[in-house]
């Protein structure tokens, strides 16, 4: 494999994943996980469905979710008094593991069910117009998509995904992560990177700028209702994220950057996820999408050295979504 | 091996750390351990009797102590101002890992040797009435046994270790880690969890109800007497412990557990281990058995999202107790 | 290899670093590397110069720079409000590893080249008056070195190095990572630790009386400015950096090691590195070599138990050089 790597351009993000997958589906009796063929053929995962799944099934699912070109660790941290546990995300290429992967970017609809895809598979798919942007694209026989979901997906769904890759049914893997699972939880607030990039890249700062980064979140507990579910792993980002990035270009415009992306800068900023979402009686599309960003954000002009602060935790906020 | 696990409807803790011990063993030089053969040919690994050991070396055994379940780190906190190193433990499956092999509950003794032992070969043995209420037990043909020591068994003894767990004394290897090593330190509070889960049991919450867990305690400093080692050791949890569990069933049994489980809740609560000790004019047993917990304690109940936090941090107390 | 390990009396840090170092080279594209090969047949890893590279390429830069010995990781504190990524080191024997691989010590210089490689290679070449008092030397086929530098090494220099060492060219690798490179900056804040050593050396205490120890500094922003960017990364350890090292003999040298150790017992201490060395006029070797040490150090005299910490964190000076 390390050859191949070394003929190509960019990193395959399903080549890189692929043996991370290989090992969580070895080692599924020690996650938790239940494994399960589709008609089609499909590999499903199942990591909170009927399957307890768990924190470190999680973890290893945020890093396959990541194409295998980061690293996701839990420590120890004082930063909030009470929800000491850091999720803190690293990557070798942010900008490809991110959002060339972890971005739920690829909608699947199939009758009822509905779910956003995330992971390497993505790359194979290409059809978002952000892989356009990122001069990015996948090419090899198999991959791994991650639903956030609390249910199998319709087989008939799995084989479209399996074709749209241009892959074998059997060479799909999905990995079924619930939003109240202990696993979706780790695997979602591990995207706290992801998300200023995504935000970066809606305020449209040219994505080939960004040389690096990294996040940290705390992890919050799960909930079983689905809203609050959400609810909590959005605040931990949105209140408790904080996200360190390095560019390129002018020191103005990492200013700019930094100015724009914190949650600070929405005017649905002060509220939990679940109080703006009842204010607007359930709608999703209504909430301000700007409002997605890390609580904090730095972002330091690697042209001149200069870093610039914006944004703040907030553990009042965090303690009445997390409790 | 991943095949063998498929199969089984839990992990084999012994299976899962026999490469790590292998690892160990192959790197003995680098971790500064020193390795022999007892006379009846069971592997010795000295972590700190003749040979030198370190942080490392008790980071290793930590984790096969765990049954290869289980992730120990060591990460820079600001929580405690001058303890800063915290030794931060997570497991796929925190039932199995902690009770099912990295408790202490192997009663050894032999003239007047007398050891606890823990780790993987405890669940071939499995004579331990806990190990009936876990519904679990291993099957493998070797084994590992950690021994809080601080010099070599009496071959006697080891052979009949061996013997009580169906394996031939070839393929049995024992770790000693003497309570006042470098090694002993980081793997006796990487029981943080553990610890817990004990208690838990001991308050009478059903263990699968458990389904995950988190546990961190800062790293004390060794010290050369054995009480005031073994003093240090607890301390870091009874005083800087920091649990979150995530539990099935009624919030108000979590509520309940989250309130039983802190050290605070015991009488002894207060005053360092050695001063307890010698209040008690050194009876361990006239202590207060559920003193033996963490300092901070989250239940999560997953059946409605609500977390329930008890106990809190003494630095003071850590102070007094580790300079 | 492990064979190989076990019949040594001390690990070598060159065959121990060279399976990182083929890993490194194998992940290139992942890590953004530029990997030639110089006229005479050494591999030459870019690292920051033409290539990007990045934050984990110098995580694992700084872990072949520690012979294999160590471990170094990311995470995140609340030490230091702004500044919250934490480069955490270990290692399994921290004076071959920092002193005998890491440290800086081989002086190379090639018409107006100049660079101090650090690393593995330096154990092979073990000209250094350290390796004697270290009773240390490696000696292997192949050979990793670290140099700091923002251009390619003349060939003469790299073919020198290669015969100086006892290699073939082919089988020497010279890793490049400028001081305002992403890698570099991690790579050099790893150095936490083995800065602490050396300056336990410079003040005469005996190194095989230190037993194990633990670093951490905070994450500095790199600099495009070459003197910026060797002021930062010096003044996250002055004024950030955090060691405890572990020690045997006399408590009262202990305690005297602790106070001589951090940084604020210098007479330059208080400025950041940038300001001290304007005052000096651009003179290096005017600036006081006592400087160089970890802001706070904590010595435990393993034969008493007791901890001596002396220095202080200064939040307002990493702001003033890393802002």
């Amino acid at each position: 494999m390390a050859d191949l790597i070394l003929d190509t351009l960019k990193p395959s993000v399903a080549a890189l994943a692929a043996p991370l997958v290989d090992h969580l589906v070895a080692n599924a009796t020690t996650l938790r996980l239940g494994i399960s063929r589709s008609p089609c053929g499909a590999r499903l995962v199942d990591a909170g469905i009927a399957a307890r799944g768990g924190l470190e099934a999680g973890r290893r699912i945020a890093e396959i979710c990541l194409g295998g070109l980061g690293s996701v660790s839990l420590s120890t941290s004082g930063r909030f008094p009470r929800w000491g546990t850091m999720v803190t995300v690293t990557t070798a290429d942010p900008v490809i593991a991110c959002l060339g992967s972890q971005y739920a970017g690829w909608s699947l609809a199939e009758g009822d069910f509905f779910a956003l895809g995330s992971g390497p598979a993505r790359a194979l798919w290409a059809k978002e117009a952000l892989f356009e942007e990122l001069g990015y694209r996948d090419s090899t026989d198999n991959a791994c998509l991650v639903l956030e979901v609390d249910r199998m997906p319709p087989d008939v769904l799995v084989a479209r995904i399996a074709e749209e890759c241009g892959i074998a049914p059997a060479k799909l893997t999905l990995i079924l992560t619930p939003t109240s699972s202990l696993a979706g939880t780790v695997q979602i607030v591990a995207r706290v990177l992801e998300v200023a990039l995504h935000k970066a890249h809606a305020l449209h700062f040219p994505l080939d700028r960004v040389v690096d980064g990294i996040g940290a979140s705390p992890l919050p507990p799960p909930a079983p209702d689905f809203v609050a579910a959400m609810g909590r792993t959005n605040d931990a980002t949105l209140y408790g994220g904080d996200v360190q990035l390095f560019v390129t270009g002018p020191e103005s415009e990492a200013r700019e950057l930094a100015e724009g992306l914190p949650s600070s800068s929405s005017r649905d900023h002060g509220r939990t996820f679940a109080e703006i979402f009842t204010a607007y009686k359930g709608d999703f599309y209504a909430m301000d999408p700007m409002l997605f960003s890390p609580a904090r954000v730095t972002v330091t002009a690697l042209e001149t050295g200069r870093s610039f602060t914006f944004g703040a935790f907030h553990d009042e906020i965090l303690e009445r979504s997390f409790a």
